[in-house]
């Protein structure tokens, strides 16, 4: 059984994942795609050998009767709308992040979901499909340290050259908000944010370093290290301080060499290489939870959640205060 | 396009190869199987929800217009039989290391080979598809540090309960002796194999651990170190002496971890986890060259280099002296 | 030219330094001790092999004419009247934290050391003698990869039996807070103290970990760890993040292994073990420096830093707060 | 108890001795000194500030009533004629290596020793001190893991400007010779000498590197790389496979950086770093077994074996073949 996919925005996430589908992964194949501008569109499918139908209108694409399910890769302020009407369609469909640009937004996903009766949408957090960040999990849930009682997490990246304002907050650590909460299996309660002195090699203008400070309801501290000019690679830090014991995500496996006086591995220097084997298994597991008629990826509710705390996050940078983070009660849709 | 294939020997590692095709490689499907006993291979098939036909004579498979290609997974001493069939038939095939008991069973797929005029056979030498022996090569052929002169490689299990007599040389070496040759883009002149003290902790009257010496044509020094009950883990080590620096295979990707006074990663154990994805890049390469009609990975040749070596290595333990490597020039069909 | 000392209290770090001196050390010797017991300090001595003159009476000792300078090792709350004796005899005097047990006490002995016109007092901060600490500070010093930004640091001991309260900060906390600003070459501005969740693996009553965060003038973020039950080991660690690289205190060197399953490294459980090699540069130094007549090591405005620093982190735990760290000007008397 | 040395040669490795001894060691004092050149001896010894006699004489040196012990740091050739006249005179003595130019010499020795009923010699074979071999030398006398079977030694330099011939074996070999031996309480039986493709990176004629592969009584095969111009680093490796585990020399100690793309540790260059702390423990070793009146360091008998296994790897290089080396019973007087 192969499960026909429609695919909404071919830029470039949409033509990785277009790629991935085609010419790694197994039980899918892609039949339509949706983009503003057709002629390179039409250039990418040929080139990549696929034959898809094409719509210029993304809900003509997703009310298709030859379409079975939907990824929305398009420009994130166009997410929304979407994803709404695949819900409305009652079909499953893969978005990637953001599932809306504002908590409201995600919000009304989430509740059209509910009113769906049913769990359709999956948000591309790809860091829950990590080997690594799935290591740590087990660690966790397994108590094989006691329990978890700080995280010192990073994200850094070279350079980040059309970065202004809040976006490492707002476009980048969402991807931690999310997964350390699924690590932890907890939620976060409060958030400060700390601009330590800023490096004088980004842009002018920019802060950066930033540290965000998050609490959860077990009384857990994350300390996680914005630096999106950090210029000597692509690092994903995420070391836990458990009762007896701590633990850290993997350094991605590199050859050691021994030279010029020094003992070294490689540190990625591109972010695409650090996460395209969880981009596989994210995908193909979509696409076999999708063939079975079961979401259990990240969720609209999910998507929710890291919208609240970025938002927050956001506050706390502007006021300097510890700010507290309300989320609601989680919808026993969602359990 | 879909390669139609047809697979011989529904053993462990022929239920391996079939799991990874279906789910989780691309542009090719089980079509046909055969095996020596029907009921096991429905019950897999059956569990894997796989559709194909059953043939009692893998030759039957082999002739089969449905079938496009072959892989034989079978029992050691039925391959020479089945590669023969397939190169007579015109087909492409896989087939699993050894591509026959013995260097003239090899040499004679050789000769039919080119008498067929087309490369159609590769052998299952996976480690050439693995990532840190590809990073390797790269550093060889770029010459990044020099020259390479010595290369000091280990291949460790921890226990090998069946193993008696020769079968450390003959049975498991033969992937260093294919990858090595392969990395350093050279062959060997000689043999040497030394008896160090045994360990206790074996099967009574196994001799473990042996060092191999190989020497090649640029008088590279090979020195591969076989110990397949040394308890602590599965490990495979490859470490390059050039002029300017030396270079080491990755140790697999790991948590690390800080407990009970010790800083530490993990060593995989289970030999099949070390080279999994080497064996997915290995059959999907496969699939897509044969679609192109083009062999391009280990072929029928360098199974004969490797049934040669191994022969000389066996002999060169049993009298204890440097013993030369004589394999004859190679054919210009194979450059 | 030997330094004759005089050592003013026998315990557990007198004993240590005594055998240091005379064992290991050069130029200098022991020549006067006092302790409240003498029964213990004789049987000490005579298994040394070490004849020294005894005082019932540090303050006899500190105005012998057969003594040139002065470790003071006794109780802490001593500490304030022994060094202000030393000051006031014109002696060298070499004294183990705390300088003394109020910042109040350690003002007078400033401002004693300031009237008696010469430097006189070195505080046993000894982590500014570690060899990686040195290294570290070459780093910065030569900004070898831009300017600091943040520093990452923790103080980790498997067991702390006989600590509460507040023993954490006001303890051992001291030593990260006099090597900190060392390194940096820089003062506190700020402090704020985090109690994440804590362990339950340590006396009733304790809170374990603590997460303290300062700010420089130059507004470094300095982020210290302090878990004195951490089970694994003891386990300083600091890292700083700089504009173009990150840089951490060495691992202590140690056999690697490959056991069990595990590729480790020891991690050291007994603290002494961890700055043994330190203790002996810093005693080495202050003799050398001692009988060249020019203190240079930690110097008694450092000892009240620190103190100054310690309180207000204890004001910072109980507050909840960010709470500002007033130093005064450094006299010119230290610069 | 001070111990008066009188040492004989004010070479590089004479001054880094009387240095050491004078500023950083306990209980000894120079008080002597002999070499050819009175005049930068003078000076040296005006320079450290240290008073001592000139004797033009090396003989007259040893005979002094005013000399307790005696350092030979003289050229190699007049080491044998110095230990014997020490060892003629009852005084102890430290050679640094080689304790005679050749094995009949080192024999001479042992006899003269043996003759003289007192153990008086110890040769300066430093890496029995190394904190990192004593380490391993407990693992395996402790059995931690078993027996061990393979060694893995590599002795590696950037550059060996001044080296011909077979300095490479007769020159730096000898250490590993030693240590080897004294590591695994075991023997040599036999040695072959393996000459692989060589370095273009060194002076002509030179054949760069190495490798020596030695067999003990208990049947242990070591493999030592000696590789003079490696140009990355001064990097002593030695790995033990045991029944049950591997163990490996520590790294020396160093700053842990992540800097342009990669995570790195340094590798030290100047070799006189690598072993400054086990000279230090050795020569205090030293000084305390002497005032003690009983040598425990390498013997003149350790000397002598390690010249009969370094005089059957030169002809074992040129034979090409595996050479026997036939070791005499140990002499009950070394027991």
């Amino acid at each position: 059984m192969t499960l026909k996919l429609g695919v909404i925005g071919i830029g470039a996430i949409g033509k990785d994942h277009i790629k991935r589908i085609h010419h790694k992964l197994s039980r899918a194949s892609i039949v339509a795609v949706s983009d503003v501008n057709r002629e390179q569109t039409d250039a990418f499918l040929s080139q990549e050998c696929i034959s898809a139908m094409y719509f210029e209108n993304g809900i003509d694409l997703i009310q298709s009767k030859d379409v079975d399910a939907i990824l929305v890769t398009s420009w994130g302020p166009t997410h929304e709308e979407f994803v709404l009407a695949a819900v409305e369609a009652g079909k499953f469909v893969f978005c990637e992040k953001p599932l809306a640009v504002t908590a409201e937004g995600c919000r009304q996903i989430v509740d059209a979901e509910i009113k769906a009766g049913k769990r359709l949408v999956q948000v591309g957090f790809m860091r829950r499909f990590d080997r690594g960040y799935r290591q740590l999990r087990n660690v966790i849930s397994e108590q094989e340290m006691g329990l978890p009682l700080i995280l010192n997490c990073a994200h850094r990246a070279p350079a980040a050259p059309g970065f202004f304002g809040d976006m490492a907050i707002s476009d980048s650590l969402v991807h931690e908000f999310d997964v350390l909460r699924w690590l932890l299996q907890d939620d976060y309660v409060s958030a400060q944010v700390i601009q330590p002195r800023g490096t004088r090699l980004c842009d002018e203008g920019l802060q950066d370093p930033h540290v965000i400070l998050l609490r959860t309801r077990d009384g857990i501290l994350i300390n996680i290290e914005s630096f999106v000019n950090c210029q000597y690679g692509y690092d994903i830090q995420c070391n836990i301080i458990c009762e007896s014991g701590t633990v850290s995500l993997p350094e991605p496996s590199s050859l050691q060499r021994r030279h010029n006086a020094r003992l070294s591995t490689e540190i990625i220097v591109d972010w695409q290489e650090r996460f395209v084997d969880a981009f596989d298994v994210e995908l193909q597991e979509w696409i076999d939870a999708t063939l079975a008629g079961e979401m259990n990826g990240p969720s609209a509710w999910d998507g929710y959640v890291v919208a609240v705390t970025a938002d927050v996050c956001l506050k706390a940078k502007h006021s300097g205060a510890i700010e507290a983070i309300d989320i609601p009660e989680k919808p026993t849709f969602y359990q």
